[in-house]
C-alpha cells in the first residue's frame, strides 16, 4: 500500500525522511558541539543570564560529555533528533533546570554553524599536517632521484629529457600553491557565526566578542544575516581547496599509471604495492594509484555538487543545508588515506636507471644539439639546419649528458625555495591560537 | 562529400579546426605577449645570448607594437597562427635577424604560460577594483537602510525581523570572504613561468630571477614541471575565485526578484530600470537581476568545466589547454558587467517603509516578546507558555520596536568592521609593485 | 609514525584501501552475481566445458545462495574481497572442483559488469514503477483542483490566471518525458556484457546468445571491448535519466515551499507533515519539500560525477571505475523515498479556494479584458490602449471568470492525453520479459 | 565615473545588458521563427481570427523572409531586440496592419519555445546523419583491420591480445547507444509548445492541434505550464544526449594519442594531420586529437552548466533562460567538426603490422596458452600452475595465433549485428514526416 494512501499521514515515515543520516553525521559534530556549549554558557555568565555558579555547573558537566566524545561513548538516542538535542538532554537530565537555561540568546541554526565551523577547522588542520607530510617525501625523493632523467613529453609524444628529481619537485610546488588556496579557506572558516541565532540576532545583550576569544576564532561573522549566509559558502569554499589538493593526487597517479606501463616501464614497485596475476608475471596493477585518482576526482565534483544543491536558494536558512554533510564530511578522511597510500607508494617506488640510454629516446636529445652550436656561436636557425641535416643523413650524435643550469631546471631543482615557500605559507596558519583557546575551554 | 572521403587529407580544415577562435582570444593576451618579450630581451643581454644594442633595439620596437595593442591597430595576420608568431614576425619584419634572436631560450609553451599569468593578473585586479566599489554602495545602503525593517524568512516562513541595513550588509561581508579567494588566486597567480621553455628547462644558462622581476612578479614557479602544470590549474583557481563573487551576486538577485515579487513588495525600481507591460501596471519584470543571476550561475559551472577538460591529462602540455581561453576570458567581464548593473539596480532601489507594520507580519515578534519575558527574569518555558496561551487566547499583543543590541544585528551592524576587514584584506594586494615593474618595462 | 616510514610496506592498509566500501556494496549485486552464475554455468554445460550433471549441481546450489540473498543471511566473509569471491567460495565448499569449475570463460570483469546491468535494470523498474504511481496521484489531484486558480507569474511578477489543475497537470507531463529517457537508459542497460571476459574475449567457444536470452537481455553487448568500456557509461546515462526526474521533483518542491510562504498562502498542509515552533502559529515549515530539493538537487550533480571520475580514462578496465557504485546505488533508493514523500504531501496538501477573488490580483485579468474585446471584433492595438486607460483612470473592470478552452489551457487539461501518452512509453518496457527468464533460471 | 553614480540611470546599458548576444543567436532562430509564423497563421485564419485572405497575405511574405534567412540576407536591426520582433517589424512594414493581426493568441514566450525546439529538432537531425557516417566509417576500418592485433590492456598494464577490428568495433557500437539517447532527445523536442503564451494559455480558441500537424511535430505539450518548463529541460535533455557522443569521441582521441605516443606507436598518421617539430623527425604531435578531446569534454560539461543556471527557479518564465543559447547552440556545429575531424584522422590512419610479435608481448599469450590446455582437457588449477612455472623456468613457448571465435570476440566481431541495430535506431527517427509539413509550409 502506498505511503499516501494511508488513512493518517504516518509521522514515522516523515521523521525517518526529516532526520535521514543525521544521527551519524551528527557524531563527528559532537565534541564541537560540546565546546560551543561551554563557550556559550560562559559567555551568558558574563551578561547576566545564567549565574556564574549555573555557568560553572554547565561546564564541568560540559567537560564531562566532551570526554565521552572522545572516548566513543557518547551516543545520540534513536529518539533524540540530533546531537544538539542530545546534549541538552544530557545536561538537563544532570542538572534540571539549569541545563535548559543554556538555551537562551541561540538557535539550533546557530549551534550547528558553530559546530560546522569548529569541526571543518579541526579537519583543515588536520589536512594540512598530511599536506606537509607529503610535501617533505616529495622534496626528498626529488634530491634521491634527481640524477634519473626519464623522457620529457608534450602532447604525449617524446620532446625533450626530463628528470624524476623534477617529477617529484614538480608536486612539491604543486603542493604549495594547493595550500594557498587551504589558507583561504582556513581564514574563512576560522570566523565566529555563534549568537546570529535563527540569522536574524536577537534582543539578548549577547558577547559575542567574547565567544569569538573562547573558541579561539581570528575573528566574527559580524553580520548575523551573513553568519547564515556562510552555510554551505564555507563548506563550498573548503571543497574548492580540497580538489586542489585533490588534483594534484589524481594527476599525479595518472602519471605514475602511465610510468609503470609496461610500454614505458619507468618504475616498479614491490609486490606487496600492486596486485597481480599467478600467470602474467610481468602483471602489476596499480591499483592503489586508480584508486587515489578515482577518489580525488570524486572530490573534484564535490565543489559542482555543493553549488548545485545551494543554487538560487533565496537568503535565510532552509533545510536543504542539512545534507551538504554527507559527502563533504568523509571527503577529509578520503582525501588523507589518499595522501597516505600515495605517500606508502612513492616512498617504496624503485626508479629504473639509466632510462634514456635506450637508442629510441636518440630524438630527445636533439635540441640539445643545436642549444649547444647555438652556444657556440651558431646563429639559431643554421644550427637548427644542421642537426636536421645530421638527422636525416644518418650523422645525427648525441650526448645524453644534461647540463641545465637555471632555476627550475633538471640540474638546478630550486627544491630549498620551493621548501622556503611551503615553509611561508605553513607558518601563516596558527593553529596554536585556537588550541590554547581550546585547552582553555577543557581546562587543561 | 564527405571530408574524410577526399583523396589528398586536406590541410585547410585541419588548420581551421587547430586554430579555431585562437586569433580571437589571443588578441586579448598581446600586450602581456609583449611585456613578456621585452623582459626575455633584457634577460637574454645579461646573459649573453644578445648584444645589449640588440636588446634595446628588440625593446624599443616591442614598445611600439604595445602601443598597437592599446589602440587596438593590432591584428594578427590571417596567415598567421597566434599572437606569440605575429609579434615574431613584427619583429623580423623591421628587425631582420635581430627579431628573430629573441627566441632563443624559451618555447611556445612558456610564452603562453606568462601571457596567461600576465592577463590573468591584469583581469584579476580590475575584478578586485570593481568589487571594492560594489562593496562601498553596500554599505552605503546598509547604512542608509538600516531603520528599515523586513521579514527575516527560515525555510522561507515568516521567523523575526531583520533589516534592509542587515540585507545589505551581508553581501558586503559576503565580498569580504570572496576578496581572500581572490587573494589566493592571486598569488598563485602572481608567479613567473617564464624559462620553463617547453616544460622541461633547456641547457641555456638564463636568468629567471630577472624575467621575474622585470615582469615584477611576486616569485617564480621554481620547477618547471610544474611551471607548465600551471596551465589549467591557474585557470582553474582563478575560476574559483570568480565563482565565489558570482554566487554572492546570484544569492542577492534570487533576493531582489523575490523581494520585487507582488506578493512580497518590499522594494521597488525605477521604470527604466524593469521591464514593463503596457497594460499591466503593477508588471516590473526585474529582467537585470534574472540576467545577473543567469550569468553568475554560469560562471559557477565554469570552474568545473575547466577540471572536466584538464582531468587525467598526464603531467607535460597537451593541446587541450588551448580552449580553456574561451569561456574564462570573457567571463571577467561579464561578471564585472553584472557588479556595474547590480550596482546601478540598488543603487536606484526605493524600500518600502514600515512593511513590518503589516498586521500578517504580527507573529514575527512573538520572539520578541518571549525575549523580553526571559530578560525581565520569567524563565525561559514560561514566557515561552505565556506568549503560546496569549496567542491561542487572542490576548497577543506585541510592540514593532526592535531592540537588538549584540555585535551583528539590527541595532547594530558592525559596518565599520567589515569595512576594515575588507580594507586589510584590500592592502594585502601589491598591485603597485607590479604596475611599477610594468612601467619600467614600458619606458615609462 | 607515518605509513610510508614502516619498515615494510603494510598489507593490511594496502589492502583496506583496495577493498573499500566494497563489501558494503556487493551485497546489493549478491543476487544478480548469483543469476549471472547460474546462467554461465547453465551455458558452460552446452558447449561441453561442463556437464550437464555439473551444471545441474551448480545450479542447485546457487538457487539456494539466491534465496540467502533475499532473507537476508547471504554476508560477505571478512577474509573475502568481494561478492563473486564469496559465492565461489560458498559454492567450493559445497561442490569442491566443480564449484572452481564455473570460472572458466569469464573474469571479474565481465562478472561486475553483467552484475551491475542487471542491478541497474531491476532499480530502473522500481523507479518506473514509482513515477508511475506518482503520475497517477499527480493527474488525480489536477482534476481534483481543476477549478482552484491560482496567480501565474513570469519573472516571478503576477502575470496572468493559472489553475492548480494546470500547476499538478504540468508536473505530470513532466514525467512522461521524464520516462522516455529512463527508456532509453533502460535500453542501453538491458543488454548482456557476459563473455566479454576482461574486455577482449576468450578462446573459449562460448555462446553469449544464450547467457542472454537466459538472463532476460533485449541484446547482447556484441563487441568485447565495448561491453568492457559500458562501465561508467551506462552508469552516467542511467544517472542522467535519474536526474531528469530529481529535477521534476526539484522544481514541484521550490514551488510548493513557495506557495506555503504566508506572502503567498496558497496551500496548507496537514501539521503533523511540517515542523512549526510552539509560539508562532503560522509557522509550518515544509522540511519535507526542502529535503526533497536538496536530494533531488545532489542527484542531479550525479552525472557530472561520474563523467569527473571516467573522463580521458583509455579504453580498458580500471580500478577507478570501481567506486562508482557508491553514490549511484543509494541513489535510486533516495529518488524513491524523494517520490515517496512528494506523493503524502501533495496527497494531502490543501489548497485554498478563491485565491484570485483578492483585489490584489485583479490586474491579472487585464489580458482577459484585452482578449474579449479582440474576440468582440475590436482590434488588438485599439483593445489594449482601452484597457490600459480605464486602469489608469481607475475604470478597469473585470471578471474572475476564466473561459480557456484550447488544448492544455485551464479549461481543457487534456489530462487524458497525457495519460495516454503516459501509458504509452510505459507499455514500451518489457519488464515481463526479464521476469519470464530471470523465473526460469530460478526454477520458478 | 560609476554607471551607478550617474544622475539618471543609463538605459543605454541596461538595454545593452539585457539583449546581451540575442541578436547574435537570434539570427541561428530566425528561418525557424518564420516558420511558427506560417503555421501561427495559418491556424489563426481557421479559427476566425485571421481572414483567409490575410493569412495568404503573410503567407507569401513569410516565405519571402524566410527565403532572406537562407541567404544569409535576413538582418537583425540594431535597434530592434529580437528575431521576434524584427519578422514583426517586415511583416509590419509591408502589410500594415494586418502584420500586426499576427500576434494574437500568442506571446514572446511560446513564440521563443517554438523557435528552440524546431532549431533543436533540425540541429539533432544533422547530428543524427554526422554520426550515421562515422559509424560507417567505423565499421568499415573495422573489418579493414581486424587481423591487425595489439595488446589489450587493462589497468594499463598488458593484459591479453586484442585486435583494430574490436578496437573500431567498439566505438562503433558506443555510437548506437548514443544515438538511442539522440532518439530520447529528439522525442522530447518534437513536442509542439505553440499556443501556451505566456505559459499560462490564453481565452483565444485557437487550435494548437492545427499547428502541431502543420509544424511537423509528433504531438503536443499539452499542458501550457508544461510547455514553458521545456524551456531548459529540453536544452538540457539535448546536452545529454550530446555528450554521450562527445564521451565516445574523447576516449578515442584518448586511445588515440596514447597509441600514437612513441612509447606505444601502434599507429601513425600522414604528415600532414599532425603537427611536427623540424628537428625532432619522431615528433608527430597529435593536435587533432587533443582538440576533439578538449572539445567534447567541454561538451561534456554543457548539461551541468545548464542545470547550475536552472536549478531552483520556480516554474513559470524567468529571463535566465535567455542565455541558455549561447553555449549549447554553438556546440551542435562544434560536435559535428569534431566529429569530422575524427573522420579525416582515422580514415588515414596507418595501423602498424605485426605488433605483437614483438617479444616484449609475450605474456600476452599466456592466458591463451592456459586455455589451450583446458580446452585439451587439464584442469583449470592444473593448467594455471603449468604455465606459471614454464614461466619461471623459462620453458614457456607461446603461439601468437589467436583464435577467439565467440560473439563479439576478434574472430567474430559481429559488425553486422551492430550494423543492424544502428539501423534499427536510426529508422525509428522519422525526420520524412517533418519535412514533408515544412515543406508544404513553405508551399514547395
Amino acid at each position: 500500500m502506498k505511503l499516501w494512501a494511508k488513512n493518517t499521514a504516518s509521522l514515522k515515515e516523515v521523521e525517518q525522511f526529516t532526520v535521514g543520516k543525521d544521527r551519524e553525521f551528527d557524531l563527528l559534530l559532537a565534541p564541537f558541539d560540546v565546546l560551543g556549549n561551554i563557550a556559550h554558557a560562559k559567555m551568558l555568565a558574563t551578561v547576566g543570564l545564567l549565574t556564574i555558579d549555573e555557568a560553572e555547573l554547565l561546564t564541568k558537566e560540559l567537560r564531562e560529555i566532551y570526554k565521552s566524545t572522545q572516548d566513543s561513548t557518547f551516543k545520540i538516542h534513536d529518539n533524540i533528533e540530533d546531537v544538539h538535542s542530545q546534549v541538552e538532554f544530557l545536561l538537563t537530565e544532570k542538572l534540571g533546570d539549569v541545563g535548559k537555561k543554556i538555551h537562551s540568546a541561540r538557535s539550533r541554526n546557530d549551534q550547528v554553524l558553530v559546530d560546522v565551523k569548529l569541526f571543518l577547522r579541526s579537519e583543515l588542520e588536520k589536512t594540512v599536517q598530511s599536506v606537509q607530510s607529503f610535501f617533505d617525501l616529495l622534496i626528498t625523493q626529488s634530491e634521491k632521484f634527481k640524477t634519473h632523467l626519464l623522457p620529457g613529453y608534450t602532447h604525449l609524444q617524446l620532446a625533450m629529457p626530463s628528470s624524476f628529481g623534477l617529477w617529484f619537485g614538480a608536486y612539491a610546488e604543486s603542493l604549495v600553491d594547493d595550500t594557498i588556496t587551504l589558507k583561504a579557506a582556513f581564514d574563512i572558516v576560522n570566523k565566529n557565526p555563534l549568537g546570529s541565532a535563527a540569522g536574524y540576532g536577537s534582543s539578548f545583550p549577547i558577547n559575542r566578542t567574547l565567544t569569538t576569544k573562547l573558541l579561539g576564532f581570528a575573528d566574527l561573522n559580524y553580520n548575523v544575516v551573513y553568519a547564515q549566509m556562510g552555510r554551505g559558502k564555507a563548506e563550498r569554499i573548503v571543497a574548492y581547496a580540497l580538489s586542489n589538493i585533490a588534483d594534484t593526487l589524481s594527476k599525479l597517479s595518472m602519471d605514475a599509471c602511465l610510468f609503470l606501463n609496461q610500454n614505458f616501464s619507468f618504475v616498479s614497485f614491490p609486490t606487496q604495492l600492486t596486485t597481480g596475476s599467478s600467470i602474467m608475471p610481468h602483471k602489476k596493477n596499480p591499483d592503489v594509484f586508480e584508486l587515489i585518482r578515482s577518489h580525488c576526482n570524486r572530490i573534484k565534483a564535490l565543489p559542482n555538487e555543493i553549488m548545485m544543491m545551494t543554487t538560487n536558494l533565496p537568503s535565510g536558512y532552509h533545510r536543504d543545508l542539512q545534507l551538504l554533510k554527507e559527502h563533504l564530511f568523509p571527503a577529509f578522511e578520503t582525501l588523507r588515506n589518499c595522501i597516505d597510500m600515495a605517500g606508502l607508494m612513492l616512498s617504496n617506488m624503485e626508479v629504473k636507471e639509466n632510462i634514456l640510454e635506450d637508442d629510441k629516446y636518440k630524438f630527445l636529445f636533439s635540441v640539445e644539439e643545436v642549444n649547444k652550436l647555438v652556444l657556440q656561436g651558431t646563429p639559431f636557425r643554421d644550427a637548427y639546419k644542421k642537426i636536421g641535416l645530421d638527422i636525416e643523413a644518418g650523422n645525427y650524435t648525441y650526448s645524453t649528458n644534461v647540463n641545465h643550469t637555471h632555476e627550475g631546471s633538471i640540474g638546478n631543482l630550486c627544491n630549498e625555495q620551493i621548501a622556503a615557500n611551503m615553509k611561508k605559507i605553513m607558518s601563516s596558519f596558527t593553529f596554536e591560537n585556537y588550541h590554547n583557546a581550546i585547552d582553555h575551554l577543557l581546562g587543561k
